[in-house]
């Protein structure tokens, strides 16, 4: 089954003390829609400006990444610029551009509304709640979210928590939200708003799911080099909801073996720039990880 | 086959925000001990002051451990204090008296020499090695640390680590050591010191174990409440090496079980202040804990 995977597609500049990398293929949905791509037929939602490269339209294409609804619209791409430090799990934003998808609120047409998993990757929450109201009956949806919209934009992210099966957010984030310190505790608390799953991100920690039949705890695939973790969250989401889409039956049942192979994709994205690494994986690959991951894990 | 376990023992005074605690039973050695004495016998190597209440030794008593080995000498038996800000990962030594274990290097009977399981628990590396020369023919010696030695007594520590089978430390001290922010990398390069296994502790994230056949990725037992981490690393290390002793056989094969079970037995030292969970803690309730877990990982 296709997926429909709304968020942004931007252009990320990416320093790191030993190098600069301009306006590499970034954003939420971008790197969702690449890593689901390994699993299931994909439709990417989202807007690009003027100075979109050709080459990341492209990059999409040779993902079979379904471009119906990539709107270009006259104006810049979101732009984003960051800065890593030494140690990879600190990053300074240095300027952020919104560029078209300030005011972008898409109306989507019956190819799109049909799709029966939604993953509303990283954006307003406004902008997933438009476009989830559109979807005419989905089977599964899943929206992750950051620390920006807690702080500005909270009411609207409950509100459309209500209507979503599966939230994903990272450990800081569900702190935050639970105003709680123990991460199992938010996880298990956040169930209130609505998601009857809910998935912590902990980067290099692996992940917790909290869900009907308790918690699963999820490592992540052990990597000697870290080169670039933006995307990785997006791509750990994509992979998951990927796999979901292209296995039928039981979600509950599925949802393990799901959020093992995002967190694998995910492992992938952090071995190059932007989507470099990503882009050079084969599903070979992300499996030969997932079978190495297993016999690391076996006791 | 039964373990000699050489470290400190204490009296704790740990504060939180919401309780002081006062002279608890404490020290690397009490904690690994009464760990260790869920799966196997255990011969406790350690000195006291006249200051040490006879309830401590009742309790050692309680455990089955055998206090040959356990001096009582004149003085101030080491005393700590600590306190914990809200975030339990989070904590200040407000003050240290070392008391009488500051010049006492062991001279050990007949009957301590021939263990062939030695737990070296977090003490001074002079100390620690000053009691494995004097080990007839051990089979397995696991070496636990902390940062304190690495920045006052580096040389010692590395002239121990030629001798030992098993090196554990945690996550910040493993980047600390090998000047590598990658822990995964950090764990591999420990390798050159002199240990054929290396465990990293990553607390609640749990712990990595780098050996000959590879990585071992081992989760912790989610927690809903931690009372108090103090002494959890120790309990680890104690737990592991008891179900080593207690599992005749091929190392290689054993110690992801061996950590697994010191990781659950380090789970019920966090839920009480010192020592009251794990002395509580029954070995039918680890093994439950170890299905429950098991239950949690798969997939």
């Amino acid at each position: 089954m296709s997926i429909l995977i709304v968020g942004t597609t931007a252009l990320d500049s990416i320093k790191t003390p030993h190098s600069e990398n301009p306006r590499l293929l970034g954003g939420s949905a971008s790197h969702a829609a690449v890593a689901a791509s390994f699993f299931a037929p994909v439709n990417l939602l989202g807007v690009v400006g003027d100075d979109f490269p050709d080459e990341y339209i492209d990059l999409y294409k040779k993902h079979g990444i379904d471009l119906t609804g990539l709107e270009k619209a006259s104006g810049n791409t979101f732009h984003w610029e960051g800065e890593y430090e030494v140690n990879m799990n600190n990053r300074q934003t240095l300027e952020t551009d919104l560029g078209v998808i300030e005011e972008w609120m898409p109306t989507l047409g019956d190819d799109l509304t049909d799709k029966d998993y939604v993953l509303l990757a990283n954006c307003a929450p406004q902008l997933q709640h438009h476009v989830l109201k559109q979807m005419k009956q989905p089977k599964f949806v899943v929206a992750d979210t950051m620390d920006l919209w807690l702080n500005i934009a909270r009411h609207e992210l409950e509100a459309l928590l209500k209507e979503v099966d599966c939230l994903v957010l990272n450990d800081s984030e569900a702190r935050q939200f639970m105003e709680e310190d123990n991460v199992v505790v938010a996880a298990q608390r956040l169930h209130k708003f609505g998601p009857k799953y809910v998935i912590v991100k902990k980067g290099e920690h692996g992940s917790i799911l909290s869900g009907p039949s308790g918690l699963f705890i999820a490592p992540a695939f052990p990597l000697n080099k870290v080169i670039d973790p933006t995307g990785a969250g997006d791509s750990f989401v994509g992979g998951l909801v990927g796999y979901l889409a292209s296995h039928e039956g039981d979600i509950e049942k599925n949802l393990r073996q799901a959020i093992i192979h995002g967190s694998v994709t995910a492992s992938f994205c952090c071995e190059g720039f932007g989507l470099a690494a990503t882009t050079e994986a084969t599903r070979k690959q992300i499996d030969q990880r997932i079978e190495q991951l297993k016999e690391m894990i076996a006791f």
